[in-house]
């Protein structure tokens, strides 16, 4: 067996080859809705398997090395985190096959209104995935911070498209299937950003050993500051 | 520090604590709904703190147990087990949340049409959950693969719904507002029961030692039986 400081390497490299599959697939969900595009769909389909996958190599790893070693407290973090923040990235993955699902369906259908606020989501989304990424391999808690903040900006954005789109469905009853579907993609992009979260919420743990889950972080604000 | 098995089973009373309480706001929420009742609402409302305290008091324990002694690999697993669970057991918790939002919204609208389908789609979900639980107390193998059975039905109901609704919205555009809401809870339930379903996927896991996620189902079913 490889030392195990290369295999937790090993471990991260494969988390982060996860995530970039994870970012990719929601760019292309989004994407074969905005642009009616079958193929970007396609893509995302054949893609999940890989991301299934993966999903089974990480968690069998990184209970290989929670059983072969007696991890030290960072480790075990480390570890942990892994885990949890696999397991995150791969419901992203199902969002992202979900949206698809949906995509797929409004090709079929007339438009109901030039699209806006949902790609302003899924960028939202995907930039909260991709800073939680960067803020695993960096260990930077200031970045994973910063995407528990860009949760409230999606949450605004999907009160809005749902406000809109009844009111659109009351207004024109023909417009129903595609709204009811676009209020559906705008609550998987909202989970998305959820799941985001919940790796910076990890990664501040791992980072910090500070559990900022529950609005346990309140209570860390309240406290004086640390030097990190 | 009491003894390691002790320690083991203080893990699974709370988790089973934390799978009572959630049973109970996925029960509270949906009478919440079908009785137009906000006090079942507030219910859940006032519950949902203990689940997250609980969620990480059983976090910290898991990880504490990882990190002081070396487990053997059942009792591994369990821990891991016991990791996937909690966070499955959250999620619905804040699902059940999620459903009482959508209750408490449709308290002041006038009703769509008597609800069938959606308390029955509830009653699935709800005992999918028991059923997981007990399967986890039980390392019962067979109860297990009974709840992935389920979810099946639990699918059939949400399209259903969502038919059904679609067709109610385009007749009379008053009730696009509450048809919504409904199919949002609908949407609830079924990821209720996909939690569920993870659950029973992680005890199959845990007892088997075999991994039944992402279709490795069929690849089992293939091979010959074995003895449990």
């Amino acid at each position: 067996m490889r030392h195990f400081v290369q295999e937790l390497e090993e471990l991260q490299r494969r988390l982060l080859e996860m995530g970039g599959l994870v970012e990719n697939a929601i760019h292309r969900s989004v994407q074969a809705l905005v642009e009616h595009s079958e193929s970007h769909a396609q893509e995302v389909l054949r893609n999940e398997a890989r991301i299934n996958q993966l999903e089974i190599e990480i968690d069998d790893l990184a209970t290989r090395l929670l059983a072969l070693q007696q991890p030290m407290a960072g480790d075990l973090r480390f570890l942990t985190a892994a885990i949890k923040i696999n397991s995150d990235l791969e419901r992203m993955g199902d969002l992202a096959v979900n949206i698809v699902e949906r995509a797929l369906d409004l090709i079929h259908l007339p438009q109901v209104k030039p699209l806006i606020d949902i790609p302003r989501m899924a960028q939202l989304a995907e930039s909260m995935v991709r800073k939680a990424l960067d803020a695993f391999v960096k260990r930077d808690s200031d970045l994973a911070r910063s995407v528990l903040l860009a949760d409230d900006s999606v949450d605004e954005l999907r009160t809005a498209v749902h406000n809109e789109l009844v009111a659109f469905m009351q207004r024109d009853p023909a417009v129903v299937p595609q709204a009811v579907d676009l209020i559906l993609i705008s609550r998987h992009l909202e989970r998305i950003a959820d799941h985001a979260t919940n790796i910076a919420e990890d990664i501040l743990f791992l980072v910090k050993g500070v559990d900022v889950r529950h609005h346990a972080e309140e209570a860390e604000k309240a406290a004086p500051a640390r030097n990190e």
